[in-house]
C-alpha cells in the first residue's frame, strides 16, 4: 500500500526546490494555528506500523522540514542515513534487540514490565533512516564553546521539524535510541567523530495512539505542568499561574 | 506594547486545560499541511526584539506546546524558569557577554567578524525563560543507558515545539547557548545535577528575519540538502534523488 498524500504541499514543495515564498510576516490565521497545536498534540512515538511505503516527494518534504531547523551557529550539524537494505535494516534491528535486552536488565524490578512493550518497528515501518552528528564539528565554536552538546540540540530540533511534519502528512514516526551508538556507527561505515543519535522509524500506520504509548501502557504518565515551571528560583513557583 | 493574539486557540487552551479534543486519526487537511510547513519554514532564530509584553495566557499555550514535545522513555526532564527579575535578567545578559568576548576569542581570524552580529536580545525581549534537564536523571535508563544525552536531545524537541507555537502566535524566540552552565546554574540556584541548557528570549519582534540572520551577515550559508543525504553507507549518496 503506497501512501502518496493527495495533492503536493506547495510551500514545502517550493521549499524543496530552495525558495519557499514565504509570507514571512503576515499572521498566521487562527486555523494556521490551530494547525500547528494541532500537529504538535498528535504526534506520537510510533511504534506501529503498517508496512507500505512513502512517496520519494513526500519523504524528500520531511528531510527539507527538518533541513529547517535552527542550528547552533548555523552549523547545521545532521546527516540522514538512508537504509534502503533489508539485511542491514534487520542487522540494525538486531543491534536494537540486544540493546533492548540489555536496558531491560538495567531496569531491575522493572525488568519483565519493559520486556512486554513494543519499543521499536524498524521490520514493519516504510522507511528507516540512521540520523547522525556529523564528523569534524570541533571547529564549530559559535554557542559550542561552553555548551559543546549543543550541536544534538540542534539535530533534535531537526528530528522534531520531521516528526511534526509527518503528522501532517498522516506518516508515524518513532524515534529508537536503544542501540550502541558504536555498532550502529560501524554498520554504517561513519568516519571517526560522526555519531548516530536515532534511528527513526517512518511510514503508514493504522492508527495514531489517542496518548503516550507509554502513558497508555502504564509505563509512566505526564506531569503536571506547573509543577515544572520555577520564577526567579529553582522550586519557587510563580504565584500567578502562568 | 502588549502583544494578546486576536483569539484563543482553541486547541491550546483545550490542551492547556488538560483534555485536548483532538481530531486524532482524521487527515490533515492541505491547509493544516500548508500552515505546519509555514511555522517550520518561518520560524527564526531571532535577536532584534520589540519589548512589550507577552500574554500570560499565550506563554502558557506555548509551554504546553513544549511540554507535549517527545521524550526518551517519557521521562520529560525539561524544567522553566521565567526571569522575572529585571536585575536578574541583567546578570544573567553580564554572564552571556563575558562568553560573547571569550568566544569571540576562541574564533581566531573572525573574532572581529563575530563580535559585529548582534546574537542575543536578552534586555530587550518581553520574557526571558531558562530552560533546563531536571536533577535526578541518572535514574531514567530507558532509551538512555547506551546514550544518556537523549535527555538534552528530548529538551530540544520541546524548545522545538515552543519555538514553532510562537512564530504561529507571531511571537520572535531566540535560543542563546553562550554562557557559563555552572555560573547560570548557580544564579539560578539550580541543585546539583540540574543543568541549563537555554536561555530563550521571547516575545514581540517588528518583523522576523527573511533568511536566518546568520546567513543574512554571511556568517555561513544554508547546506545542500542532497550533501547531506546517504543511502545505507555514509558518504554514498543515493542514485535516485530523495
Amino acid at each position: 500500500m503506497t501512501h502518496t498524500p493527495r495533492a503536493n504541499t506547495s510551500l514545502a514543495t517550493q521549499a524543496a526546490e530552495g525558495a519557499p515564498d514565504l509570507a514571512a510576516n503576515s499572521a498566521f490565521s487562527q486555523a494556521e494555528r490551530d494547525a500547528v497545536y494541532r500537529a504538535i498534540f498528535e504526534r506520537r512515538d510510533m511504534r506501529h506500523f503498517a508496512g507500505g511505503s512513502v512517496a520519494p516527494d513526500a519523504m524528500r518534504r520531511l528531510l527539507t522540514a527538518a533541513h529547517h531547523a535552527p542550528s547552533v551557529g548555523f552549523m547545521q550539524p545532521w546527516r540522514f542515513v538512508r537504509v534502503a537494505s533489508r539485511a542491514l535494516r534487520t542487522q540494525l534491528q538486531a543491534l536494537v534487540e540486544q540493546e533492548r535486552v540489555l536496558t531491560a536488565r538495567a531496569l531491575g524490578q522493572r525488568e519483565d514490565e519493559f520486556m512486554r512493550l513494543k519499543v521499536e518497528g524498524l521490520l514493519e515501518a516504510a522507511e528507516v533512516w540512521a540520523v547522525a552528528l556529523a564528523d569534524g564539528r570541533e571547529k564549530h565554536v559559535f554557542g559550542r564553546r561552553t555548551l559543546p552538546q549543543m550541536d544534538l540540540a540542534s539535530a533534535a530540533c531537526a528530528i522534531q521539524n520531521l516528526w511534526l511534519a509527518a503528522r501532517a502528512e498522516g506518516l508515524g514516526v518513532g524515534w529508537v535510541s536503544l542501540f550502541d551508538p558504536i555498532a550502529v556507527a560501524d554498520l554504517l561505515h561513519m568516519p571517526a567523530g560522526a555519531q548516530p543519535i536515532a534511528l527513526l522509524c517512518i511510514g503508514p500506520v493504522d492508527a495514531f495512539y489517542d496518548e503516550p504509548m507509554l502513558q497508555k501502557e502504564r509505563w509512566t504518565q505526564r506531569c503536571a505542568l506547573d509543577d515544572l515551571i520555577f520564577e526567579d528560583t529553582w522550586g519557587k513557583h510563580p504565584r500567578v499561574t502562568v
